[in-house]
């Protein structure tokens, strides 16, 4: 265990860390995996507290059936990150030499050896197979390195542990969300014709980063914000531009806030000017239909039956909608975002709803020319779902 | 051909994107490659302008040898951001249906079935094999589904050609070191004894991304800044924190504006207090390192021999650093950052220095509980580099 740092330095206690290595080993035991390798940044940071942008050259943890701490093995120098932000014993961190950065080394020969002084290279290893970072050269050769290892794909593994959120994991996403809102407040307050989509962009990482007077904004995803205007608001994930809003425009502003790599999403969509009728349309409809999902997700209910009720009402208005409403939530590293690639809030997703589930709830109209988009973070429970951030649901409208 | 856009929307014109093609084709062609598939965002971006962040979803462009454009695939939604930044006729982008998200469809096997309409199954089809978001899944589904292709490794080809700027890109990665400038005169000011580091991180990326009167900064690869002080400063890739500034620490700031992708890297280490003699003799030492590299630093010259020079002035200093002194930078997304993962300046890499070939040059001193960097963006000519930013090099001292 971290003996190097300050209590109450890391993110979270190690006893907490050390819960979730057991519910993964609790799966990898039924899924046959003696030791599982997990590249996804968002899982190392889950089951470590492992936090720094270091996932553009390769990385990974070990987790051992039989062994309580997880190993961290990556580049040389992220070592030092490790060492700052990770609940385990310095002899736990290992770090690969600079000959295998810019060089026809592989990283993951360096990975292949760290499992085979262990006495790992006949075990059943399991790999994130659909994750990035981890590449099809990366499996090929440690399949190579160790070929009597039995390869067991444990895609979505640990995400399926992550699904379920503690008191403390609940109280950061609380805080995300605060900043969610205030930066959502700034935004608001900020768009007018004439004013540039990157000054208001520039104010909403400000509020997004400086946070609460008592807690910092963390790194963003993304920059945490996604904020087409005008015909553009068709799109879903693209970026602010120098332009400046115009008069008869939308801007659809998605973002999120983030605490210890917990997020907590908010979006809104400000119109400049007199906003149309269908757009009201749209409004009164999502806003409905935010509200009706919310009332329905309680524990107990499925993915599916809250999508399945949107998309009949949708149908029924006359709108056409085939993507997800949402998903869960929470841990946000490149390049899988904030989502956490489990259960969507979506026609045929079997997933029964638990108390302290988290999900993004998204209410994204992106039709010919325009969208619309709504949506709340919230936290399921037996009754109704505690919603993160408190911000009116409706369209802006400013001039 | 895209004629959805005003000229003048896309970030190139689109004769220079044909033209990159071109060269990606001319390099297929020696590798004996007929279809190559890229899903490195970076050279998505380079080979069609696409710019969204919807990476987190499985997407690709593919270049066939005899054919102008590529072809654009990915989720449906994303079409619309395809539409808005890339400059291929709208014939090129093709979506994939939801039913492909959230649920066990996997997004290749649409693919796939792209290349067989277009009778490209059995052809030699070109894939990066080690770079996100390319996983072993993916690569596991092509195969199945297109039994009769030939499978080649296309790692950083496009990357290679990318190495090599065309002066729209030089002009975008000087005005991005404009606002790497001006972050930077930011931060320096703001850092002082008590001040909180994600107050300072706030008002970075807000430089960064407000931009100057006449652009816009642009989404930022992580945020476009490290910011790790005190005892984490022997930390390369660590976030600001809610923590407070304090009298005989330092912060290392690294930190990149961003123009239409491109990032201009710049570093500087802020001491709050009186400095030691030891840093002082660091401070010299890559000060004296950085602008010994810069001189020597022209068309002809390979990376390698450039680190060696540093490495044998940094031993008969006493320092031991065994990482690079710098990389190919240019596009970033993530997860690979900014780095082109090409050329590194590193013993033994002996890539030849030409004429608009852009270097992230840092000295990065990452020592047992302390550190310190200096870091520029700079272009190869045939005589004297042109360094992106203009910013003083040297220690910071603040009280």
């Amino acid at each position: 265990m971290n003996v190097r740092l300050p209590t109450g330095t890391l993110a979270f206690e190690p006893a907490e860390f050390l819960q979730r290595v057991k519910q993964v080993q609790s799966r990898m035991a039924a899924a046959g995996i003696d030791v599982l390798l997990v590249s996804d940044p968002a899982n190392m940071n889950y089951l470590s507290g492992y936090d720094a942008y270091s996932y553009y050259t390769h990385q990974m943890l070990a987790v051992a059936a039989d062994v309580a701490e997880p190993i961290w093995i990556g580049r040389k120098m992220d070592v030092a990150c490790a060492r700052y932000t990770a609940f385990m014993d310095e002899a736990n961190l290992v770090g690969y030499p600079e000959t295998f950065i810019g060089t026809d080394r592989h990283p993951m020969n360096f990975v292949a050896q760290q499992l085979s002084e262990r006495g790992w290279s006949q075990r059943r290893i399991g790999v994130e197979m659909d994750t990035a970072p981890l590449t099809p050269r990366c499996l090929e050769r440690l399949r190579v390195a160790l070929p009597d290892a039995k390869w067991v794909d444990a895609e979505r593994l640990v995400n399926w542990v992550r699904i379920v959120k503690s008191p403390r994991e609940i109280a950061y996403m609380r805080e995300a969300a605060k900043l969610s809102e205030r930066a959502m407040e700034v935004a608001t307050a900020m768009v007018a014709s004439g004013v540039r989509e990157c000054d208001v962009a520039a104010a909403i990482h400000g509020a997004l980063i400086a946070g609460q007077p008592d807690y910092a904004g963390h790194f963003t995803m993304n920059g945490g914000l996604s904020m087409p205007s005008g015909a553009k608001a068709s799109a879903p994930h693209l970026s602010w531009t120098g332009e400046r809003f115009k008069t008869g425009e939308a801007t659809n502003i998605e973002l999120g806030g983030c605490r210890h790599g917990y997020h907590s999403g908010l979006s809104r969509t400000v119109f400049v000017g007199e906003p149309s009728a269908r757009l009201r349309a749209c409004e009164a409809l999502a806003i409905e239909g935010l509200n009706g999902a919310l009332e329905q997700a309680r524990a107990g209910v499925t993915c599916g039956e809250i999508a399945d009720r949107w998309n009949v009402r949708l149908r029924r208005a006359g709108f056409e909608k085939d993507s997800r409403i949402g998903y869960s939530i929470g841990i946000g590293y490149p390049p899988h975002s904030w989502v956490e690639r489990t259960a969507s809030l979506q026609a045929g997703d079997t997933t029964v709803l638990q108390p302290n589930m988290t999900f993004h709830l998204l209410m994204g109209m992106w039709m010919e020319g325009w969208g619309f988009i709504l949506s709340e973070t919230f936290r399921v429970t037996d009754g109704a779902p505690e919603v993160f951030a408190c911000f009116p649901r409706q369209l802006f409208v400013v001039s």
